[in-house]
C-alpha cells in the first residue's frame, strides 16, 4: 500500500467539499495554493463560471482531475427520456473538455425523483432496468469519445430518490453485462460512505480489479448522522476503518487519487476554505 | 396471497407504534377494542408495568403475540460480556412468559454503541463475528426453552450503532451455519423498512422459506426521510411497493401476522392512539 503519511500527492478534492465557500475559480486557486494536485468538479460549479473558463482555470493551475460529477439520473418517463439522454451526453462532452479520467454516474432512483415531472412509480425493479438501459445507451456515446463511465453505488438510504444501484456487486453485474471485455470504458466509483457497511465489500473490490476501479472517494460515517444527505464526516471523525479498504483497493490494482467528498451543511461548509483544505490534507496523511 | 381487504385478522401492532400515547396496558386495551388480534411488545414497555401484569393483560385481552422486541446487542468488550449474556437470557425468559412466537434480535453494531461503556472499536468484521458467537450462545439457551430467535437485518444506515447484520443474505448465512437443519429455532424477521431496497430481497425470501420466516414487519419509506431513526412512514405514504413482497413471503410459506412497526416522532407519535390504530387497520386493508 502506498504511504500517504509524508505528503499529499494522491489527495484529490471533490469540489462539493467546499462548495459553499467559493466558486470553482476560488476552489482551484485554493487547491493549487495548498499543493493539492487534483480536483473533481461538479457540473453546476462548472456551469456557474462557464465551461471555457473552467477548462482554462484547471489547465493554468496545472491541476489533474480525478473525475467529473456527475452524469446519470437515468429513470425517466417517456416525456423526459430525450432530456435525460441529451443531459448525459452533455456531461460526457464537458468531461472530455475538462480532461477528466471518468464521468461519475449517480444513476437515479424512481423516475419522479430522478427526473422531476416524470410520472410517479414505485417499481424499483423497473427503475433498475431503466438505469441499465440508460448506461448502455450512454456507453455508445462515451466510448467513442474516450470517456470512461464510473457507476457509483450509493448507500441504500438513497435507493428511492438518488440511486437504485446500491452495492458494488450490483454495479459490477451491470459492468459485466455491458462491458464483458473489461475494456476500461465502464467501471465503478468506490465511495467509502456508500459501501463501508457492505459485508461483501472486499469481495467486490477484488472482483472489480484495476480495469473497473475508476475512482476512490473518502469521507467518514458519523454516529449519530443527523441528516441523510448533508452530514458526512471528515476522515477520522467517524467509524469507518479506512486503511484496510484502501489496502484492498490498491491490492486490486488501483493507483489513483483518494478523492475527498464531504457534504456537511452544519460543520465543514461553515468553515473557511483554507481550514477545510488543511484538515483534508492532515487527515489524508493520518487516517486515509 | 391472502386477501387482507375485508378484515384485519392478520394485522399485528408493534407496540412501539403508539409508545408515546400510552403504556402497555393502554395499548392492549385499545388494540382489543379495535379488534386487533395480535401485538408485539417491547421490553421496556413490559418492564414499565411489570412482567406479571403484562402477561395477565395480554391473556385477559385474548391477544396473540407476533414477536417480542428485543434481544441482541451482542458486540461487547470483555467487561460487558456477562451483562450482555444475562440480559439476553432474561429477554428469552420474558418472551416465554408472554407466549411470544419468537424473540426478535437487533444484533448490535460496534461494541461501544451496542453495549455502552465497551471499549471503542471500528472493526466491523470483528463485531459481526461477535454477533454470530452471541447468537450461537443464546441459541443454546433459547432452544431448550422453546423460544425461536428471529434475526432482524437492519438497514445499512444502522450498521455502526444498531445492527451490523444488514441484509437477508447475511442473516440467512448465519442461520445456515448455526442451524443447518432448519429446525425452526433460528430464523429472520423480515422488516420492509430495512430490506425493501435490496436487489437480492426476493432471492432472500425464497431462500429463507417457511422455517426461517419468523416475522414480517411493515411500514413505509418516506421521501424525504428527515431522521434516520424516527421518521418511518405509515404504509401507503412512502415508496415501498408492498404487495409483491408479501406475495413472495407468503409464496415462501409465511402465514403469520403483518406487524406494523412505525417510529415517527413528528407525525404518528403526535396523534391520538385511536387514530393511529384506525389508520393502521385501514392501510392494512388497502395497501399491505
Amino acid at each position: 500500500m502506498r504511504d500517504f503519511s509524508h505528503d499529499h500527492r494522491w489527495l484529490s478534492i471533490n469540489t462539493a467539499t467546499v462548495r459553499k465557500q467559493g466558486d470553482l475559480l476560488a476552489i482551484v486557486e485554493a487547491c493549487a495554493r495548498h499543493g493539492i494536485r487534483a480536483i473533481s468538479p461538479w457540473r453546476d460549479q462548472v456551469a456557474a463560471i462557464g465551461l471555457a473558463r473552467a477548462v482554462a482555470a484547471v489547465r493554468e493551475a496545472g491541476l489533474d482531475l480525478s473525475g467529473y460529477c456527475r452524469g446519470g439520473m437515468f429513470p425517466a418517463d417517456r416525456a423526459h427520456a430525450a432530456e435525460m439522454r441529451d443531459d448525459n451526453r452533455r456531461a460526457v462532452d464537458e468531461a472530455v473538455a475538462l480532461g477528466a479520467p471518468c464521468l461519475v454516474l449517480v444513476v437515479g432512483g424512481l423516475p419522479h425523483f430522478s427526473r422531476p415531472g416524470s410520472a410517479p412509480s414505485h417499481d424499483l425493479a423497473a427503475a433498475r432496468a431503466q438505469v441499465e438501459d440508460g448506461i448502455a445507451a450512454l456507453l455508445d456515446y462515451a466510448k467513442p469519445a474516450g470517456m470512461p463511465l464510473a457507476i457509483e453505488p450509493l448507500h441504500p438510504m438513497y435507493a428511492a430518490d438518488r440511486a437504485c444501484v446500491n452495492t458494488m456487486a450490483q454495479a459490477l453485474d451491470i459492468c459485466d453485462r455491458l462491458d464483458p471485455g473489461r475494456t476500461g470504458a465502464l467501471g465503478v466509483a468506490c465511495d467509502l460512505y456508500h459501501v463501508w457497511w457492505d459485508p461483501d465489500l472486499f469481495a467486490g473490490i477484488a472482483r472489480a480489479g484495476r480495469e473497473r476501479l475508476l475512482a476512490y472517494h473518502v469521507c467518514d460515517w458519523l454516529v449519530p448522522t443527523r441528516d441523510l444527505l448533508l452530514d458526512r464526516g471528515m476522515m477520522g471523525d467517524g467509524v469507518i476503518a479506512m486503511r484496510p479498504i484502501r489496502r484492498a483497493v490498491e491490492a486490486a490494482g488501483f493507483s489513483g487519487y483518494s478523492e475527498v467528498e464531504i457534504f456537511s451543511e452544519q460543520n465543514w461548509w461553515q468553515r473557511p476554505m483554507d481550514e477545510v483544505l488543511a484538515t483534508c490534507i492532515a487527515r489524508h496523511r493520518e487516517v486515509v
